[in-house]
């Protein structure tokens, strides 16, 4: 966890990654220029080799632990949505794979330090095109990489039309249910669905001023209902108080969107539910994709 | 039904359509180039057949039933909102005509997975100028098609205004109705009727929390209320919750506006009416016309 | 009154309309450019006066009757409001001239179906510049005329940024007045005044959940407050539930705007206006002026 | 006062401006491009001369009586709050120079009818660059001025962000406060403060449904809070019922700011403030600067 | 503290400034062309240089004391928020190097009135790139500082999307606090943090109702929630209703965002959290960082 010297911390994070940064990400651009302008191109290969070089080194037994990052609490997540602009019908067809490539890049180096998990949303709402769930020990690495995707050449086509941020905490409620409802949710949830939803979450001022053992209780009423759809619908949960304009992020994934709309209509019919100020607005429904496929359909 | 083996369903759903989609879609475009700028034009001739060929084949004997798709339960729907932007008047006529065309092809290679109905907007709302409800066995089939039509250097062109996801049930609270109420119901509603209406609905948190034979009670009485209309007036419902910021599409059709101004009129005057937390927002009037017309009419 | 032969009649409509059009509208403009870029210059001048002969023979004798439809119940109206673009600018003067000229040739092609009110809103709302009122005993006429307009060189220079839609109807509450009431109510209007106001009214859902006789004593108290005014101020009402998100539009023409302030500010002290979920947003404040005189100033 | 005779009246004021303009405003412009574009100098030079003698003309002894507008009732005020574009930035520094003077031009050409006070609000607000406020004895006299102001080239480059109209009436509460306030509220106010403060009001229903009396006992309480502050803050109302989205205009100006944030402080400490349905948005924060000012900063 | 005598006040503040200003600003970017486009070179290096004496003898001795500015009462605080247009991206590299030196000359050139603290947004919300928060003894000095910024070439590409307007006063509720409280709030707050939030608040009309005690009860409340994170979180609160549509800016800085979302979640427990009528929307969340850096990263 960060300590407070935050200036030398500062420092050592930000740094570091600005001094390797030119190297990677800008110069690969400017020599594909170079190919094409000039007659130097043995030199210039051997320069893309290494930078090819350099940047596989720094990947390579650096990779961030997923599975850990996707599991423990205290984990930072921006999730940041995008949608195409009119800019990038402009750009030519060798400009854009050139583009598409950059992005992938980005990708790569951040790998060390983020997680970062595509969903596509165009055609199942006007808001967005796709959005990134990136997760990271700190909140300045989400940033870091957002940055450097922002400042991409297909980044900047981008339109960014919202961005949730949240961390993972411990669980609040379940401690205090009963053994048989906490042995009901170790049920395995269901692998590899095609489906995401994200529903932000605002509380009102009256469930927060509530005892916290009246909050269980209601929290109770709510998770009982879940219990039919643990089974082939994911959940996660972020805190996002003071991080945005939300109380919480839920993030869904499942095969059966049939079930996931009874489960939020039963949700619907529990008393939890008159203290949510905002329940969406908007409602993310998506499919999860290889950042493959989300560039090669957004970027045609 | 799709099952929770979900990768494996991905897999299968997603990937079959990409391999078949460079050939269908992409390359006729690129081959007009050709024709254009390349002197082969024999060779260009005899490829363009043979893309019309397969198109044809892929097509025949593979039309989604749509009647069944309008009666039966569990299928997907999505309204898909649209509005030209300025990129557009600054196509010349030819490229605006290859777009057309293409946006058919679109139409005719998802023909085998979703139904299409297009409605003209233009004029009677600010909001849109468009707007096409997909139907689906899968959200995901809905997903792909609009992605392809967006896709498109029309669907380039515009702004996604608005986007309702929902899916169809069987009637919740009819089966509880007196049966004099039942019989009139049966009423068979009109067809081929000009206009048509879409108002979202979102219900209160009170609504969801009464018990279901209270809501019963209030459904009745908004259903008698409907009787009056029900030979000039037809209707079909789509369940939003979880799916999109809604929680149900009412979609009308009607050659009487009056009428339909005097239904809606009577349906604020029932005691349900309370619970309408969102009543349209947009409200979208239109009329029925075929594609062709439409693309005629916005694509100019 | 329409049938509920719904397809029958909407061929009917609508494909006359289509049949006639590329004569009437679209060649005006390419003979325009041929006069420019071709040495067949006394062949076209023939062309010219035989397309005015038929848009004369098409109006003469089949003028819409603007005094009826003003005046009768079952009439559509639709306000469509209008604010430039800045892509009207990058237009020269012969283009704009041409542009200018094809607006006015849709608002007479259409004369024998709509009847066109024109207001100047520039100056007095940063909404809108202008809007149209157009009433037809269809409200596809309605959109038939908008389509042409929205369609011309000019339209697709404006943004639509409002649209109202609603039907008139025989008075609902003033047979039960008295009889002294009903006669102020006489007192006829003033003509050929200045400035209009239009506002768009949402009432909630006590409002129509009350019994016809309580709404009937509220709004003979409102109507009381009006009495003082009668002389100055001109009004007509449009209904619109379920035709738009607003159940009634009003509409007011005045020379006297203090009168006016006088007036609103008196219904604001009316029980019945705390019924009003939605009063204006937007108020729209303009002048009534011709069609010749906004184009002159609007498409400078 | 203006008269029923509305048509008539409506033809007097906007006619006769009509027939003036197209000598005063459009032709120096088209007279400038001959300058450099044709060798006609010396002709045009004279030409030049004569315009500028009919506009100085026109202005002399015809000047709009200022301090008179800004004291009495019935007065009509228009503030058109203003956002440069992006377009400006694309022209270059000659028609920049040229499109001020046609701005000063429109200003000087409507100086007998309407009054202008120029504020720049760049930098405190991101709503705004500068706000115009119009007085005048007629709301046309307003439109009229801000119809030229946006036909400049100038003002085709702004956006017009907010436009809020009022009327002056005469006091409305205060003759019925007690003798030692009345007299209080003949403190002189501050004279050339350089900060301007707009706040636009809408009162909730239940305001308005009070009797009168209890309506002069609450706005007795929040006069005698701005006892306090009338040395430093100089204030002015509107009256906008019906000619806006607004109940009241008001308007203030200081060289205290701190004073100004203890008087809304104090105001938000009454019980008037309770019936505050809108109060702001936007706030308006600026400086008073004068018409030449404001073009160098914005138009640079 | 400003006097009453706001005209001579005006002039002396705002015109001087005018005065320097064409020599220190706008001469350099004409003068670099000159180097470009003319042979006059060894003449403009000497202009150069004198330039930047002139541009340094101002700012000798005269920076504006930081330390005071952010520790006073009675110091004016603006809060300007920016994203990148897509105007910014059709500059050339050179074009662009010389807009980022253009914004570095205007920083210095107001060293002597504001001090300017600037924060990185990107990536951690859609609705920025980067904010300004600067400090004056007079508001006019953030406007003609902000201004100047919004001149240059580089904010003339910017959208300015948030602008909030504060003032520093001498602490309301705690001198009534207990005496151990007090001793608390004593802790030094942390230094050299990296991340920045900034939580704009408007109170309810009952808030500001209660009687003053009231309120000091609900603040001792809230403060004491506030007590387990002094060391943690740096906090500084700036007073603005009547300056824009809010009543409070909250500003903190903090390595520990965990703890910060700790720190609001307790705050929403608290009952003063009730009269929030407005928490955030938006919160902004972001990284401190040197102005040079965020030139680089957004200026890329």
């Amino acid at each position: 966890m960060m300590q407070a010297a935050g200036q030398a911390f500062w420092l050592k994070r930000f740094n570091l990654e600005r001094i390797c940064e030119p190297v990677h990400m800008k110069s690969p651009i400017t020599l594909t220029r170079i190919v094409k302008e000039d007659s130097m191109r043995n030199r210039t290969v051997l320069v893309l080799v290494l930078v090819a070089l350099v940047a596989l080194a720094r990947v390579a037994g650096a990779e961030v632990d997923r599975e850990k990052l996707l599991k423990e609490p205290g984990v930072y997540a921006t999730f940041a949505v995008f949608k195409l602009g009119d800019q990038w019908s402009h750009m030519d067809k060798q400009a854009k794979a050139a583009a598409v490539e950059e992005v992938k890049r980005v990708f790569q180096m951040h790998a060390d330090k983020v997680s970062v998990d595509t969903h596509l949303v165009r055609g199942l709402s006007e808001k967005a095109d796709f959005f990134l769930r990136v997760h990271s020990k700190e909140m300045i690495d989400n940033q870091n990489f957002l940055v450097d995707f922002i400042g991409t050449s297909f980044g900047k086509a981008l339109k960014n039309t919202d961005t949730f941020n949240g961390i993972t905490k411990a669980l609040n409620y379940v401690p205090k249910f009963p053994e048989d409802l906490k042995a009901e949710l170790k049920t395995p949830p269901p692998q590899g669905s095609p489906y995401v939803v994200v529903v932000p979450i605002r509380k009102d001022a009256d469930w927060w001023l509530m005892p916290q053992d009246v909050r269980t209780t209601l929290m109770k009423e709510h998770t009982d209902a879940t219990v039919l759809y643990l089974k082939t619908i994911k959940r996660k949960l972020y805190h996002s108080s003071g991080l945005d304009d939300l109380d919480f992020i839920t993030y869904f994934e499942t095969a059966k969107l049939d079930d996931f709309n009874n489960l939020v209509t039963a949700l619907m019919q529990v008393k939890e539910n008159r203290h949510n100020k905002r329940f969406g607005e908007p409602v993310l429904l998506g499919t999860i994709r290889p950042l493959d496929e989300i560039l090669e359909i957004i970027a045609r």
